[in-house]
């Protein structure tokens, strides 16, 4: 049995790091535009290297031990792919930042206000900042296409990796424009599953399927394998979303309304969508008028933290979440993965489960 | 002898029209992510089918068959390739009309203005927008890579291409990070040396090099006659965006200040840098006093023009751009080009500089 044991995941995450670290030292040579560009390089590695739970780049190492990949961890192949992950999530969180006009990342400053605070005080400080962040972003996201380029392993696998990780990149980004418009939509007109389908995307396919199916395609696993590996991430992926709405609203019961950061940005969860259903029609009036609201402030924030309290969507929610992990596991036991990978995936479900908290 | 006559041109202007509907036709089935996306999609489709120059897929298809490519321009590989080109360059137009707030492109309006319209009356209609663009953006690049990841040429050319299509399009990244930056400063503390390198790689490298030495790649040139080609497309890319500031600054001379889009947006460009070297200390402070205007308006856009009339820049400038043609015309014959493949890149420079009139 190949079970996967914590020292491996710590060892994992070492060589990681390393290997991050390493990529932008060894690509600072290429990258040799002068000293206006100096900073913002200096930046975007100091950006990458903040601690993060490195969920992506895990994941995909872990799933691709479970599947019977036999390169050790410190393969240059398996980092590179893994560091290409990172690199896409970064990709993604400046450009997100942007659109979301946030001000920290990983407790210190998002990329753009970064830049802006390298401008020092200028009338466009500020949009500049915003503009040159989203083309840094672009430039990451060629970054990381060249990392799953870079490479090792034989032709046909590496186009297949390619193939797969451009079109989870695209899903990503249609997640997030589902995310963007429904911002703009009344809770009313939006069901739960039009909010699921925008997390199937953003969260599932993005943070779950893409690192484990890559995994498992590195460690040559056929489509079939590679459908029943889904199978298990479906139902992953819509937990962690749903819990990490939960978690979000715990936050907001310390009475800090300013950590709701998805109501102030307007974000339609599947929280916020449980509560309107389960409310009565008085109080969804109410709801949707605080949700419609041009400018949030925090008692808006708290009426709808009350009326999420009172309609019992929590408890509903959290249920949800635990029969969606139970329905993860019980998909690993697909007919066409062996005992032995069997084993090692579930192995792994247990330790993201433990990362992710 | 391969010289390449007009029709030609015609020839592989039509097939490529034909080629991107039909690209944007065959994606639309991956592309079902339903009703939401498909107003988004359309607009995409269309957008890339207005009618444009399309200078890049072109030189690409023309360096190609210059440099003794035998396959036909009607070749899968070859259209492949020239629509990566143009999806590119979407993706760049998307993305750099979203920084520049621009409403019109190509004589409709901007993409991001697009999302704004079908959204009508919303109070963040504008932003949504934006945001929605520079996702869409995102996902556009994706689709030019994966056109190039497309291609059915041997895996090593198809490697060869994907890694230097990734690395043109960090170049270009840079081009227009510079050009963001040099907004935010004074013309005082811009070189023509820092202008010129600006250019370099968002125009030269961009819409010039990458292009041809694409075409060369794909005809299976080895990287000492990619220099060569290189060292033509340097002069060439740099004449054009001169030539470019110049025809902007001609239609400022019709007296309708709203054209003026480079001064409106606070961009540098090498005639003003020309202008500013050639005034005397009092015209100089005035010139800077306009450029520093945090709200440019009409009256301002007719005195940087007096301005810049007065410096006698004009002339230099056209006269700069003469003389670099004939050094790309000279740096054809370099002698690791054989003689019929010059005369193949001197019929393409002279269809180039028809086209791009």
């Amino acid at each position: 049995m190949r079970a996967i044991a914590m020292p491996d995941l710590e060892a994992a995450q070492a060589a990681l790091e390393r290997h991050l670290q390493e990529h932008f030292a060894r690509e600072k040579e290429r990258f040799d535009y002068g000293e206006l560009f100096d900073p913002l390089y200096f930046d975007l590695s100091e950006f990458v290297a903040r601690k993060g739970k490195r969920i992506r780049p895990l994941l995909f190492m872990l799933v691709y031990r479970a599947m019977g990949g036999s390169r050790s961890l410190h393969d240059a192949a398996v980092l590179g792919n893994a560091a290409a992950l990172e690199l896409l999530h970064t990709f993604i969180l400046i450009h997100d930042d942007v659109i979301d006009r946030s001000e920290r990342r990983r407790g210190l400053p998002t990329f753009h206000k970064l830049v802006e605070q390298r401008l020092g005080r200028f009338h466009t400080a500020e949009r500049i900042g915003q503009s040159v962040a989203m083309v840094m972003g672009d430039i990451v996201f060629a970054l990381a296409v060249d990392a799953v380029r870079g490479v090792e392993v034989d032709p046909p696998t590496r186009d297949r990796l390619l193939g797969k990780f451009l079109h989870y990149s695209i899903d990503t980004g249609v997640g997030e424009i589902f995310d963007i418009l429904y911002g703009a939509r009344d809770i009313a007109r939006l069901s739960a599953v039009e909010i699921e389908r925008m997390y199937h995307y953003k969260t599932t396919r993005y943070t779950f399927e893409a690192p484990a199916v890559l995994g498992a395609t590195l460690a040559g696993a056929g489509e079939e394998k590679l459908d029943a590996i889904k199978a298990v991430m479906g139902p992953l992926g819509l937990a962690f979303q749903a819990q990490n709405d939960l978690a979000e609203f715990r936050l907001l019961s310390v009475d800090d309304p300013s950590t709701a950061t998805d109501i102030l940005e307007g974000k339609k969860t599947l929280l916020i969508r449980e509560a309107f259903e389960l409310l009565n029609e008085t109080d969804r009036s109410f709801l949707q008028m605080c949700l419609n609201s041009a400018n949030p402030n925090e008692s808006t924030v708290l009426k709808i933290k009350d009326l999420i309290q009172k309609s019992g969507a929590v408890k509903l929610l959290q249920a949800r979440c635990d029969s969606l992990f139970q329905q993860a596991e019980q998909a690993v036991g697909a007919d066409v993965i062996p005992p032995e990978e069997q084993d090692g995936l579930r192995s792994v479900l247990g330790l993201i489960r433990q990362l992710a908290k």
